[in-house]
């Protein structure tokens, strides 16, 4: 009789947006029990009494094609009846809530106050909205990305959204980080015998993926496996995001490589967008495959494209 | 030099609907500052992680003129998207919410959070939305009016939305009620040298009225001065809500008389309507005066008139 074949597993490491379209694309090419869907958590804050998981839900909402493709965060179909009403009475009104939006951060809020893990919260929330992935908080301790600038630090959500990234950054720290401790999925994933690689979606890598390889014993456990990232710059500019901006204000050059450079020798594999193709050479001379393809992701068929084609370099990778 | 008149003070008990179209009335005849508005809280609920309060609410959107006049609860020109959004994740939804009166509950939620008392959020909601009168909170603290039905006991909330006032009652108790204290704007308010009168609105007597009088200390410090209830029973039947029904079940006659009854020696006058105006003699042999008038407020105009007819009837018997 043949040997049962074992299924190759993926991680996503993935932050919002961009992240979020290669984590679909992925969904679409591979069966839901060989895909661990990690998400950040650093940008989780409580607001008006909520507690919102900006890139938890833009996972859940694209993974269950919900998502306002318009605006890029939030639901589409979305109303602001909410919001109107709580500005007329003088709440907080700089951090957008829409009115079928505010049903996830309530059930959550309620959830997590039942005893629930945001782990087991994120699962349920994910089935009920009838996604067959699995989006995996990367802890379910609070960590808070904090974002020094030179008006302060400020959290990541009032840097981001209520002073729309206009203060110059100058450094991060994660509050919390040291006694978080990783999800069980995740750490799951990472001791799959079949892991064929880590792959660090087209992310933020200050705010979205450094997070989740600041927690304790991550870096280490990601070791022993190809780790693959994906670059969110792409011709010198973020698709969407401070990601340049940031770099700029952090004195780095403003390329592909500088993101490479900035994981460094902990990744193995690093795509880069075919306008940067010139850069590959840089980078493998650090020690670091390259991967050179249509990096931008516009539609569906892009984002499919993309994660076959990092899917086939792995497998070549592991071969 | 002629003295200085003081003004007459007014006290108004209220629930819900019933209640909150007197108040309106009074609150366009009278000084802001020569009424004040105590509204029941014993409905207030946990809902969602929002801390709702229904009577309250309805007295806020009633003054405000943003109630929903169709429905008789909530926010007029409301939506309902969190709700259908809510629904289809599975979450509670026999407690309907709209998306204008959501920023209500989650801004009052917010703030008692933040540790402001019922009675200061109270105000400043009022503010907020433009009232000049002074809604009170009856405490500060949680009372919680718990029904005894044919089916076991029930919140409130629970008896009166989700189970519809389908399960026949057998009586009423007031969770917190012992250690609960009057609110200090309504305990100043009964220490009013002008007081001339506190009006009972025509409230559900067992759910609305009950709980504010059953606080420890308010029935003794109500003695000194007139009591004025208005029958929420007209022609045998309440307006609005299971007043009726409840007398039905608690083996009362279903009358103005037994509301009369209920409230006991405890009031001194009775307000009735003209169709139950052969009822009136039968209250005077208890000793309690009577005022038949109109008391169906169908318009704005019927609010008022019936407020001012009240005032002139308690200044006649304060003469």
């Amino acid at each position: 009789m043949p040997e049962t074949t074992k299924l190759a597993h993926y991680i996503a490491l993935s932050g919002g947006v961009g992240g979020a379209k290669l984590t679909l694309g992925l969904s679409k090419i591979l069966p839901p029990e060989c895909l661990s869907i990690i998400a950040n958590t650093g940008d989780d804050f409580e607001h008006l009494g909520l507690n919102i998981c900006p890139d938890i839900d833009t996972l859940l909402y694209t993974l269950s094609d919900l998502n306002n493709k318009t605006l890029g965060w939030g639901r589409a179909d979305e109303s602001w009846q909410f919001m109107a009403a709580l500005k007329e009475l003088g709440g907080e009104s700089w951090f957008q809530l829409g009115d079928k939006d505010l049903a996830l951060h309530t059930l959550r809020t309620q959830l997590l106050k039942e005893g629930h893990s945001l782990t087991a919260v994120t699962r349920q929330l994910g089935q009920r909205l009838g996604i067959n992935n699995n989006v995996i908080p990367m802890s379910d301790d609070p960590v808070r990305t904090i974002v020094k600038t030179s008006t302060g630090e400020l959290p990541f959500q009032h840097y981001f959204v209520r002073e729309q990234c206009q203060p110059t950054v100058s450094g991060f720290h994660f509050d919390g980080i040291e006694s978080a401790q990783a999800s069980t999925p995740f750490l799951d994933a990472l001791q799959q015998p079949q892991l064929a690689a880590i792959i660090i979606c087209p992310s933020n890598p200050f705010v979205s993926i450094d997070p989740i390889l600041s927690l304790p014993g991550i870096r280490e456990k990601m070791q022993t496996t190809n780790v693959i990232a994906v670059s969110p710059i792409i011709g010198g500019k973020a698709i969407k995001g401070p990601a340049a901006k940031m770099m700029h204000e952090l004195n780095m050059p403003c390329t592909a490589t500088a993101v490479c450079q900035h994981y460094g020798q902990f990744i193995n594999g690093f795509v880069l967008d075919t306008v940067d193709a010139d850069q590959a050479p840089a980078i493998e001379s650090l020690g670091i495959k390259t991967l050179v393809t249509n990096t931008v992701m516009t539609s569906l068929d892009d984002r499919i494209q993309l994660a076959k084609t990092i899917q086939h370099w792995i497998i070549q990778l592991n071969n």
